[in-house]
């Protein structure tokens, strides 16, 4: 499935001169090539060269200028965690782990940010960030690195109230394709001054720049965090109540819904008695006063539409009893069927078309005899189908690609997008055409020529250079 | 100050042309030409060499390739109410006046978002959407079209809330500078499906694309909106004031805080009888129990640093009442001083150093004799220096430059912008370096170069082409 483009592996001179920079963190093995090959997706390893572990901007520069000079791919590494096949080595090169490079390098309460390097992870700057009663939001579920999230514009579970990795992060200091470092935009929480660098980079995948430090915006944590679970009588009751809330301007913090295949994966999973149908798992948060309003609302709305009892979670330990098994939702499908691989799709749709979009991909599924269970941020559009596949039989496989391309061309058609958060890598750049037209790609390829005009950065992601050149 | 390029006037083949497609939405008279010539800035009028009214995407797109054949700038103009004469035509050529592309091509309350043709205004669109319960939130006083608002990322006084013109596109169509029409992005609510075309042309100013149709997001309005006027014994007190609340997570709706000094000319203007203090005019939203809360906990917060008595509002023309004078403090200040014209600062600084920025900046306004009340968007870092001067005092002309100057450097010491929401224009090129750095300039270069080679789209703003070719 991968096309096999010319290698460009990196000459005895580019590694002599890496080691004499690296010392022993430079590294040739085949084992850590091999775990450097690869992410979370389905396909088979595709490991680079060599794998630098870098520790600061200034080696992340003098790594790209030397590999710009030999022209040899550099391919930004955080925790591995994509699932399009972002970090696989396609055209060889040398792999940049980010791992050392995660300092916290400044949290400033009384701006709401925080500037880290791009290694840290998510969980270890909430973990930083603990004292100070202000978190970073964006949680895709992996803990990913700061890095990663903004390579893929990540978002998750709680979208719907503070938005996406785009919309939380403030600037970026990036490595170009010629070694220079920009810092993408001041620490103002808002500017008008020139090209949004900081978005075009944000979902660029490592292929315009390489992300070394990231300033984000925190968020205060709410005075009451109110966690609730309840079942409906279908999928389109669970997305009406939710998308009704959201009209009404009912500031939702969280709202997962969880098809009645995962409720039972779930309930094996997490030795949980949920009721087997669709259910919502939703997060309130604000003050005292607001959080009741909201959920007296939210109660009247589902009710009508036919929902269960709402259970409820005040403490904190209350919530991560309620939540961890929404959490843990995708290895519980993967327990479904016990030695199955996952597609995973990602398709996002305007919310009115959800409902719709979700009720013929379940028809879809039955009628292609696969095991598929469902969930998504229902606020955002935004859901996932775990296609269960064995990995030993070739014609399962391609009756999950035939329907996960199906999927993609419904969400199109409906004016959505083939990937809501988990980003293009090799996985969907076939869509990129029939989503953005010729012309759109075009611009695409314009600016991939203009900023890596040696195709060094993470090449053959997102666009594919050497087949238009 | 304006730098005079090489004139690419329309020759009478491409006149031709265009009065064939065109017909008498072609205009080359000598008054239509000047009255396109010039926006809100302070700068001399530039006028085009013709005006063309385009009515549709297709027609934008004809005008284009027409022009990118003949290599003649073509300048996209809304209302002209831009104030960093980002329409003037400095190298001539065509004028694209979008005033007819004004029709709402659809409303969709579902999924919280409307589409309309680029030359629509901002406060048509809040008048069609007046049935729905919705509203578009930007509003950076004038009443500027989308299209204008897109091209310099637009804000004002409620994105203390709901987020600046980049929050709240969804996606835009665009004639690129070869004349192709492209969609940026999906109706999805979120994306990560290649790099971010709608925000690399949100701010842009016209330089990359064309806008011709423009997707935004809708907010419900709140059930519940109150408004509050209130004043503090310092510019430092009712800064501090506004950030507390943001920390604490108070939704503030808005936030504008005006000195003693604009307060005394709303007074004059206005015939309303303020305290001569500085000043902070809030806005309260949400549910009924939320408003209430927000209230109590501000007005607590207020009182702890010495703050009056608060004057509230609650029914919409009381509500209007309160806030007019502030809507109309920019035309109050200009009559603080009859004859007189104001060269507006713009900068944006972190919100931990807004009081700073503020009163060294009111200082160097002292010193430097010049009268310049202040106001701005504190929940931003965002604000207004008006510096209001006699146009025929040539030297009071340079201390106005020369204190822009000093203001612009303090707020990129303080890692903020030069331009919050106004944008680069002319006027504010020769601080991209300053702010972004070589390499970052060096790299929006590029994307012009890639995007327009012929530089025919609105040349000479945002970056200069010509100066590094």
């Amino acid at each position: 499935m991968i096309a096999a483009p010319k290698r460009r592996a990196p000459g005895p001179q580019l590694l002599a001169q890496l080691q004499g920079l690296f010392g022993d963190r430079l590294s040739t093995s085949g084992a850590v090539c091999l775990q450097h090959g690869r992410d979370e997706s389905s396909y088979a390893p595709c490991p680079p060269d060599a794998v630098v572990f870098a520790e600061s901007t200034e080696e992340v520069a003098h790594l790209v200028r030397l590999c710009a000079e030999h022209e040899v791919p550099v391919i930004a590494f955080g925790m591995g965690s994509s699932i399009e096949g972002h970090v696989l080595a396609v055209e060889g090169g040398i792999c940049l782990d980010m791992s050392r490079m995660h300092r916290v390098l400044a949290i400033r309460p009384d701006d709401l940010t925080a500037t880290a390097q791009a290694g840290l992870t998510r969980e270890d700057l909430n973990r930083e960030l603990a004292v100070t009663g202000f978190f970073f939001s964006v949680d895709p579920g992996a803990n990913a690195t700061l890095g990663g999230m903004v390579a893929t514009a990540a978002s998750g579970t709680n979208t719907v109230r503070y938005g996406t990795m785009r919309d939380n992060v403030v600037s970026l200091t990036v490595v170009t394709a010629d070694g220079e470092v920009v810092r993408t935009a001041s620490r103002a929480r808002k500017s008008s001054a020139g090209y949004n660098l900081t978005q075009l980079l944000c979902g660029s995948e490592g292929t315009l720049g390489i992300v070394t430090e990231v300033t984000v915006r925190l968020h205060p944590r709410p005075e009451s965090i109110v966690a609730a679970v309840v079942n409906f009588p279908d999928v389109n009751a669970a997305v009406a109540c939710v998308i009704e809330a959201i009209q009404m301007g009912v500031p939702l913090a969280r709202a997962e819904m969880l098809d009645a295949l995962t409720i039972q994966a779930i309930n094996a999973h997490s030795k949980t008695a949920l009721t087997v149908a669709p259910t919502v798992f939703f997060e309130f948060g604000g003050m005292q006063a607001q959080v009741q309003q909201q959920i007296d609302l939210l109660q009247t709305m589902a009710t009508s539409r036919g929902a269960g009892q709402f259970q409820w979670a005040l403490k904190p330990e209350e919530r991560t009893r309620l939540w961890t098994p929404r959490h843990l939702a995708y290895f519980a499908c993967l327990q479904l069927r016990p030695g199955c691989r996952s597609l995973t799709t990602d398709v996002c749709v305007p919310i009115s078309s959800l409902a719709a979009c979700i009720a013929e991909t379940a028809d879809d599924v039955a009628q292609a005899g696969l095991m598929a269970p469902i969930f998504g941020h229902v606020g955002d559009g935004n859901f996932h189908c775990l296609l269960l596949i064995d990995p030993t039989l070739p014609d399962e496989m391609r009756r999950a690609e035939e329907l996960s391309e199906r999927l993609v061309r419904r969400a199109i058609r409906l004016e959505g997008t083939c990937t809501g958060e988990h980003g293009v890598g090799l996985h969907k750049k076939a869509y990129l055409h029939e989503e953005h037209g010729l012309a759109g790609v075009a611009l695409m390829e314009k600016i991939k020529r203009a900023l890596d005009p040696k195709n060094i950065l993470n090449p053959g992601k997102v666009v594919s250079l050497n087949a238009r050149l």
